[in-house]
C-alpha cells in the first residue's frame, strides 16, 4: 500500500469570519475584486485573536483567504455544473469552474487589504457573505500568485455583461457615498436568482440593514423602494 | 448571539493525492513555480475518478490547489514564525507569511497543467511533497486572481539567493534530461535542513528513487555521489 493512505479525513475549524454589508446570498460579487468597492472584515475568533499574528501583513497588498460555502455544505455535489457565465446551459467539470457546489466546500479569493486595525482586517472587494468562516489567510506574492497571458478557459471568451443601474433620488439620498458605490457596483452584477428573468417580478436584496426592491427589464435594473429593517438581519 | 456561530469545525477529506520525484521535505521548492522543471501528478482518489469532473479543465493554463501540510498536523503553532527569507532570525505574523506551520495546515499552489491524460492531471512547478493530500482544485482565472505591481512585504526585499550546482559527469549520466534539469534546480534552492551550514557535512536528498549526496561550501553544492535506493520510497 502507497505511503500517502495514513489518514482520511482532517477536521478544520474557523480561524475568523467575515462581516459584510451583504448578509444574503443574493448580491454576493461572482468572483473577488469584481466589486473593488465592496468592504467587508475579517473577525479573529477568540482563540485566534493575536496581534502578534498580524505583524508584517501591512506590508502586503493583498491577501488570500481560504474559506467554507457554508451555506452549500449538505447540498448535493455533481461531476459537473452550470456556469452562469454560458447561460446556465453548457455542464463543465467542477474542478475547472470556482462553483460553490464543490467537494469539501472551500472557497479562495484575493482582497485587498484596506487596514488593519484593532486585530481586524479591513478589506475591499471580497466576495464573501456575512458570517462566512474562513479558515485560512496567506498574503499574497506577486512573484509566485501572478501569473499574465495565461489561458482560463471559459471565461475568457464570456466577458459579464453588467446591468445598468437606475435609482430616483430620494432613495439614493437614503446612503453614506460609499454605501451608494458598493450598492450600485452590487446591482449591476444581477443579484437575481439564477435563471430568473420576469421583468414584472419585483425582486428583494438585503444590503447595509435594508431591504433593496428592484425590477429588471431589458438590461435595465430599476430600484422601486428600499425598507429599512432596523438591523436585523435575514437568517 | 450573531448568526455565524452556528458550528464549529468542518470535515475535509482528499480528493485526491499528489505524485512527485520528491519523496522527504528535502528539496520541495519554497513556494510554486519556482522550480517550473518540476514535474508531478495529481491522482485523484477512486471516489472522485470522474472525467466529467475534468471537462474544460484543458483550456486553462494554470491551476490551483488547495492541499494538507499533513507532516505538520501535529507539530506545535506559534502565533509569529521565523521565514528562513529573512535568515531565521527576524519574527513576522504567521499569516503574514506562506509558513508550513499554521492553524489548519492549509497549503495553497498555483501549478501549470502540462497535459490531461486517463484522469491524471499532470503539472509543473509544484511545492508539494509526493503523498501530500489534496482537497480541492480550483482553474486559475487571471482577471480575479493576477495582481501585478502590488506590495509583497518582506518577500520584495529579499530575493532568494540560488546556489551553484556543481556535478561530476559520471553522476549526471545516472538521469534523464528532465531529471537532470529538475534535480539541478532543486538543488540550486538549497535543499539542507533549515538553519545548517556546515561545510563538512554530507547531506542526502532523496530525488527520484535515489539518494542525492551532497556538500555546500560558501555558495557552491557539490553533489558527491548518487545512491540507488531500488524504488523504495523513504517515509
Amino acid at each position: 500500500m502507497p505511503s500517502f493512505y495514513y489518514f482520511c479525513c482532517v477536521n478544520i475549524e474557523p480561524i475568523a469570519y467575515f462581516h459584510s454589508p451583504l448578509t444574503s446570498k443574493f448580491g454576493i460579487p461572482r468572483q473577488s475584486n469584481i466589486v473593488g468597492e465592496l468592504r467587508g472584515e475579517i473577525v479573529f475568533e477568540p482563540a485566534y485573536r493575536h496581534a502578534e499574528a498580524l505583524r508584517g501583513l501591512e506590508d502586503f497588498d493583498y491577501l488570500w483567504i481560504i474559506w467554507g460555502f457554508s451555506e452549500n455544505v449538505n447540498a448535493e455535489k455533481h461531476a459537473t455544473v452550470r456556469p452562469p457565465l454560458l447561460g446556465g446551459n453548457e455542464r463543465r467539470g467542477v474542478w475547472a469552474t470556482r462553483s460553490p457546489f464543490r467537494p469539501n466546500n472551500l472557497g479562495l479569493s484575493s482582497v485587498r487589504i484596506e487596514r488593519i486595525e484593532d486585530g481586524v482586517i479591513h478589506v475591499l472587494g471580497a466576495d464573501l457573505m456575512d458570517g462566512t468562516p474562513i479558515y485560512d489567510l496567506k498574503p499574497y506574492l506577486e512573484y509566485v500568485d501572478s501569473h499574465t497571458g495565461v489561458r482560463s478557459g471559459f471565461v475568457d471568451e464570456k466577458p459579464w455583461q453588467p446591468l445598468v443601474v437606475v435609482m430616483p433620488d430620494e432613495l439614493r439620498a437614503l446612503f453614506s457615498p460609499n454605501e451608494l458605490e458598493t450598492l450600485q457596483a452590487v446591482l449591476a452584477q444581477d443579484p437575481r436568482p439564477q435563471y430568473h428573468d420576469d421583468p414584472q417580478r419585483i425582486y428583494g436584496m438585503p444590503f447595509a440593514a435594508r431591504d433593496i426592491r428592484f425590477r429588471v427589464t431589458d438590461g435595465v435594473l430599476q430600484v422601486v423602494d428600499v425598507i429599512n429593517t432596523n438591523n436585523i438581519k435575514k437568517k
